[in-house]
């Protein structure tokens, strides 16, 4: 690759800086920026990193809620080869020493906040402090002619680390390049159909990649961005009125909140094109006929793809309910020696392509596991239907081996659940003297409905392949939960689980 | 990059076998191929190939009319990680053989055509050649149960070579990798709102990088694609309506071919989503308001930079009809030393993005010209207007300096000819005691129509800074022309222009 195929997403405001001279590119409260004067401070905050040590691989973090500065804190580290992080502010005092002592950042932009403070008495870091927004603004350097960094910048150097997959119970950064933001926003400019001129209120939060990604597709275009702290019926209304936002970050709860915000129609918000909900709501926006809105934001995705990897907009109207893969990636459904499964068969989500991560910060014998046989191992279950289309299955969180058969709980879980009569329901693995493993099912019966174990294992067998059958079924009161999923290590202890393979 | 990253054609086509193994992937006369049956064919392909030779870095080479087979071949070699190129099979005998001499292909499938018959006496070329379609199907290898190449080939390896750029009267093939192809593709979908089950009707020449772009944007989303050896009005209607196509290669003079051929009303043109045009052609299709629908596919671009550079539907309304840049690329206009212009003033169109070409095959020394200080010399002049959209000037076919300032013929030109008596103009450069040089305006008058050289000078200077309106004018019948463009060394000659820098 020479030089000329470089784009970054430094390139991306160089070019917004010429091609867009007149235009608005960021409103967060009093603050109006055009696209020249937010490339001006960009220049201005990479200089000051830069004096502050932040050069090629150093991470910069950012500690507050949504702000503007959380978009120039990753450009200005972008045009210096830096990582920048926006944490969740949210968590407790050790969570956040936890990132702090993982990312080791060069700087940290922080709002006032307890725990952060409590954070930053537990850590011994070689960073630079600054308090946003009090310090912010002194702290962009005044002398900045000169462009910062820029020219040693590829296209595939991470630029944004944003914390997930907590798989042992501490989360890890997974770093993405300016080409994997940049491939995800052009999958989104496409499915959206998002045009000229778009608007985007960033009302969730911008640690999460649901947040990120239609703020990037957005800044790809050089639409304007709205930033706003947090989700506030009230403001988010007034906002969508002002600002005339194309669309905003919003789902069930969020827009209900709205409706109810706005019953006395304070506000205008016919410029939102957004997903149809209910009557109300859709009569205060203009519902979108886009494949995104269209299949009401379906799909399947997690941050290491950079947000979405299928589109339910890309197979409307198929069997499986996740669609078909975004333009710029290629799945596969691989069993556990690493072979594709046939279509209908349940494998894990594999991946390749364009958007696609760059591993884990400082997680190298995880990301070698990740990449094993060079396909991205999601660590979800999903099927290829006869149509093609994707159905996304559950965690893989563990395998039962049954007379050699593969037989992941998430399946069996989602064929037991399906029954009228279970309100919820584990999937295990119990020994086997024959098969040297058999699954078992404990199941929880909604109030006032009866089912034997025979029906179930029935209902069962109609929906999935037989040997995947639970061949015994525990009724209780209650599934223990470890946040969203069962479990399992309690199950296993009190139902007789164990002789996993590899365990 | 880690090989999670990889995304090829080769890939993509990978992707559809599994994503739409129901759907019809090609159409060409009687030849009917789903996904699935595509790829099996490719890999058949790939294996014959592979067997003669062609492996990384090899060039395959397709002389003939449109097909499906150059689709079959550019995925074919792009599996091995070798080239292909569909050259332009209506040039001379000598053209040909000057292509074959400089492509060496290893490979070439030809159909009966004298001028390729005396061609291919010219040369000495130690290729297979695989007459079509004679002899094409028993080429494919009969057993290809394995995929034959794959695993290495990186998505910037060149997969696409097209013959343009005739700098010193004789092309260079423009080489195209599979990340500058899929990323062009992605700008497709996106200004052209392509949607699931886009049908295109490739009736343009598949040598021309206009038909390839729509060609590999429809594969790159899994639409269906129908091959027609040629533009024949009558058989273009049939297609339209028996496929019902969303979009073809059309253009003014083709678009009225269509509307004299189905004046009738025998096909049903309805499913065409396209440009409007006339009022007769309006009221066939159905007139489509995507961005470039709705610019009338305006904007600017070369084969180099893998098709369109700007898009008139990213800065409609705005001062510059070409528009703004795809939103994967970065457009700097610069003078001659590399300096960037300010906006207002004309310049080199230079650019950087991911849809940008790898150079040309086998010409080290312009590649080095052509990407110096880092930036793609288009070898057009443009301009950046106020609003930051771009306005193309015209080739920048050789430069004039008069007081050390550069002044671009094309762009006197344009002020020229927009004096409402001039039918045609061309500016020289000729030597100035004071200046070094003076630009002079060699002027063709409409018929009937006065000018005086006072008044056109006048003219041009409330058009352009003063210090670039001609110095003299000349009055003739004619402008000497090679090609399209004015024949500069004979109005040099006759008109007395020279001391051009650099010469």
């Amino acid at each position: 690759m020479s030089v000329v195929q470089r784009f970054t997403l430094g390139d991306v405001l160089s070019e917004h800086r010429r091609g867009r001279p007149l235009e608005t590119a960021v409103v967060d409260g009093d603050v109006r920026l055009t696209w020249p004067e937010l490339d001006d401070r960009v220049n201005r905050l990479a200089h000051a990193l830069a004096a502050d040590g932040v050069g090629p691989g150093e991470r910069v973090l950012w500690l507050g809620q949504n702000s503007f500065r959380v978009l120039e804190l990753l450009l200005a580290a972008n045009r210096l080869g830096a990582v920048f992080c926006p944490a969740n502010w949210r968590q407790s005092a050790d969570e956040l020493a936890y990132v702090l002592n993982d990312l080791t950042p060069k700087v940290v932009v922080w709002e006032e906040s307890e725990a952060v403070e409590k954070a930053r008495g537990q850590v011994t870091l070689d960073a630079r402090w600054v308090k946003s927004p009090e310090e912010y603004e002194s702290y962009l350097s005044d002398d900045a002619t000169e462009p910062a960094g820029a020219a040693e910048v590829l296209s595939g150097t991470p630029a944004l680390a944003l914390y997930t997959a907590a798989f042992d119970g501490r989360p890890n950064a997974a770093l993405l390049s300016s080409t994997a933001l940049i491939a995800h926003s052009m999958s989104l400019l496409h499915i959206r159909q998002m045009e000229n001129g778009f608007t985007f209120l960033a009302c969730g939060p911008l640690f999460h990649v649901g947040t990120v990604m239609f703020t990037l597709a957005t800044f790809q275009i050089g639409g304007k961005l709205v930033f706003t702290p947090a989700y506030e019926p009230k403001e988010v209304c007034r906002l969508i009125d002002a600002e005339k936002c194309t669309q905003a970050f919003l789902f069930g709860p969020m827009i209900d909140g709205l409706v109810e915000a706005n019953k006395e129609g304070d506000h205008d918000l016919s410029s939102l094109r957004f997903v149809s909900h209910s009557p109300e709501w859709d009569a205060m926006i203009t519902v979108d006929d886009s494949p995104w809105c269209a299949s009401k934001m379906g799909g399947y995705g997690q941050t290491e793809v950079g947000g979405m990897l299928t589109f339910l907009g890309l197979g409307m109207g198929g069997a499986g309910y996740a669609g078909r893969p975004s333009p710029l990636v290629h799945v596969r459904m691989l069993g556990p020696s690493g072979e594709e499964v046939a279509a209908g068969e349940v494998g894990e989500i594999c991946a390749r392509g364009a958007s696609l991560f760059s591993g884990y910060f400082n997680r190298p014998e995880l990301n070698e596991a990740k990449i094993a046989g060079g396909w991205h191992h999601t660590g979800d279950l999903g099927r290829r239907e006869a149509d093609g289309t994707i159905t996304f299955i559950g965690p893989k969180l563990r395998m039962i081996k049954s007379a050699n058969e593969n037989i992941y709980p998430a399946e069996v879980e989602r064929a037991v659940k399906a029954h009228a009569a279970v309100a919820d329901a584990a999937v295990i693995g119990v020994p086997d003297d024959r098969f040297g493993q058999s699954p078992k099912a404990i199941v929880v019966l909604k109030d006032g409905q009866t089912a034997t174990a025979e029906d179930i294992i029935e209902h069962v067998r109609g929906e999935i392949a037989s040997y995947k059958k639970p061949r015994d079924v525990e009724f209780v009161d209650a599934i223990p939960k470890k946040g969203y999923t069962p479990d399992y290590d309690a199950l296993d202890e009190q139902y007789g689980g164990g002789a996993y393979p590899g365990a």
